[in-house]
């Protein structure tokens, strides 16, 4: 069997805010093969990752993702991993090419699963999908008065541990930031796990992110995540080494080499992995292989679909003491559309991977036409993209 | 003043072929502000980088690189770090921004040379532009002999240093390497600076590496370049700590910070960046101060034209001691065409950062006309990018 064909579908909202909301567009992919078809979601910008795929060679080293994908054999696992490696090598100086792989990875573990009638966690040679204690992923309120209401709101769904981030979080002052710590504790009660999300805000100012680790620790915040710019592994060591709060972060690695960086030279006790980015399942999965042997814990990033949020569980899966998984609470519409089948908690609040085949989750294609944006593509006046001609 | 336009042109060979050699196209960046221009190069795929300007926003950190850039405050120097900082942050999860990124900042130091009529390196803080020994960078022959030849040639035009690299060194056995290597050093003569670039073809294999070793060794090669994937640290060090041969790299890295990595946690002790693809003249410049630091060597990576390797030489031009400089010695005849100026070397051998306004080398816009690629970019039925509006 071959890769016949690789479609594209970008999708947006009508609007689209400066919010921090990763769920406000999607990288929709759908691989073909044979009599078979799956699909992926690059977590990506979704203009330059098609034209990653699309582009003309810039010489050997530097081809377009479709030159390593298109035409390639695909029987079983090993395919994805060998295909997998021809994309780092000879698409090395396109940088965007980790981001359209990934989505195109993503989906060709779901076009396997379809094959072979088995879940994807199963063909990464998982004998059980465990059961994951979902977070309440979302952003501060403007107020503390606001989170306060919306730890609340978590609570009040089901939710035994919640993540704040972003919204000014870290930017004003140390006061500033307490007061919202003090009021997500607040409203998440005394025995609710408490995340916070610093979205890189200290850049690599280790006095900075310091200076909040009082109430950080008053708070009894679980983690802290992405408190520097992610290769800056000193300093997230050095923050490491002045607090019990456990440091974590990896949603930015486009390669698992890079995560795996953060745990050996940051010193992060939890390494985050999106699959849509770090170039899918199979390197997603060698992530949470190293964060085993590491003793740290693998958690997923997950902010968009339910589609991206099966693929980012499967990678983990079977690990049974990896529990924390992260669960988008407050998508746009058009990321609970894009889906006919969503995870949904179930009595005890956990969730897992499905038992279907591939990802299981159906893509909800008259949903999905709803939020399409057609692009197209001309260079030196050959046409390399058009949406027309990716029929849904 | 403000950043008014920014212009991308994308120049190509008539055919482009696999060769590692990544002077076969070429994204050239203007930018204009008030009555000035300046011009960059991007050293990266051509599509997805004008992708990454154009692109609609995806969510408040994955925002196109042109919201950052058009209409910023630009007066001077630290003007250029506070659009670099903008970026990063704001384009935090649109990877091939970076690279889109780095050719704009390389054209705004060259704008701001050409205002004040200074040259980069002084705006830079740099009081002289020191000479610097060109080493002539070229393939590994197809065979010992076309190699050994190569060498000559090198030598013949005056080169007392030269790299070989790719072309399958280190794909088949170390006896094949052993005899590139003795044919390049006997190519060379027993005084010529040998250099080998390994392109990550050991990808973490330091087995692999190791074997070579007695080869490098015996042909007295000065550095051995990217004989891993760049964020595999501790393999880099390991294989450091097993040979007197320097290990060097460096070129893949977007920011500084993952130079800086590789010669903290790697142990280079050469390292080798790319102004069109760690974020430009400032972000390289950072390094060029942390090598010195770190007393390890800063290199540039240059393989194209000499617009590129003008702005490649200023971020160490006035580095004394960090003399090696790169010199792409075959370029295809787009590199060469694409400027009115050129750097050749002195009587001496050596070349030097010129001393005229901004980067000191003019564009050939009318030699570019001919080598120009037309794109156009549609989404949702606006046009984003159309060749046929960016007059040269």
């Amino acid at each position: 069997m071959r890769v016949d064909a690789v479609d594209f579908f970008y999708l947006s909202m009508p609007t689209v805010t400066t919010d921090a909301d990763g769920s406000q567009d999607a990288l929709l992919v759908r691989v073909r093969a044979g009599e078979w078809s799956g699909w992926g979601e690059c977590e990506a910008s979704p203009l330059p990752s098609i034209a990653a795929f699309v582009t003309p060679m810039s010489h050997g080293a530097c081809r377009p993702v479709a030159a390593s994908v298109l035409g390639a054999r695909l029987d079983g696992p090993g395919d994805i991993g060998r295909i997998a490696a021809q994309v780092a090598r000879d698409s090395m100086d396109l940088l965007q090419a980790a981001h359209t792989w990934s989505g195109i990875e993503v989906a060709l573990w779901d076009l396997l699963g379809q094959l072979r009638q088995e879940p994807v966690w199963r063909l990464l040679g998982y004998a059980t999908s465990e059961p994951k204690q979902p977070y309440a992923s979302m952003l501060f309120g403007r107020t503390p008065q606001d989170t306060l209401r919306r730890a609340r709101t978590a609570v009040e769904h089901g939710f035994t541990a919640v993540k704040f981030g972003w919204a000014g979080f870290g930017e004003s002052s140390v006061r500033a930031d307490a007061d919202q710590l003090v009021a997500a504790r607040e409203g998440l009660g005394g025995h609710g796990r408490l995340l916070v999300d610093a979205g890189q805000i200290w850049r690599h100012d280790l006095d900075a992110a310091a200076a909040r680790v009082p109430a950080l620790e008053a708070a009894d915040v679980y983690w802290l995540e992405e408190p520097f710019e992610p290769e800056a592994y000193a300093v997230h060591a050095a923050l490491a080494a002045r607090t019990r709060v456990g440091i974590a972060g990896g949603e930015g690695s486009h390669n698992p080499q890079m995560a795996m960086n953060l745990v050996e030279f940051g010193r992060v006790r939890f390494v985050q992995v999106d699959c849509g980015r770090i170039g899918g399942i199979g390197a997603a999965k060698a992530v949470a292989d190293a964060a085993e042997r590491a003793g740290v814990t693998y958690v997923n990033h997950t902010f968009t679909s339910h589609l991206a949020l099966s693929a980012s569980l499967q990678p983990f899966a079977g690990l049974a003491t990896h529990r924390v998984c992260e669960y988008p609470v407050e998508p746009r519409q058009l990321a609970v559309d894009m889906t006919l089948d969503h995870l949904n908690p179930d009595a005890n609040g956990q969730i897992r991977a499905p038992d279907a085949p591939g990802l299981g989750v159906r893509v909800d294609t008259a949903a999905v036409r709803r939020y399409l944006v057609d692009v197209d593509i001309t260079v030196a006046g050959q046409t390399l993209f058009s949406s027309s001609a990716q029929a849904l």
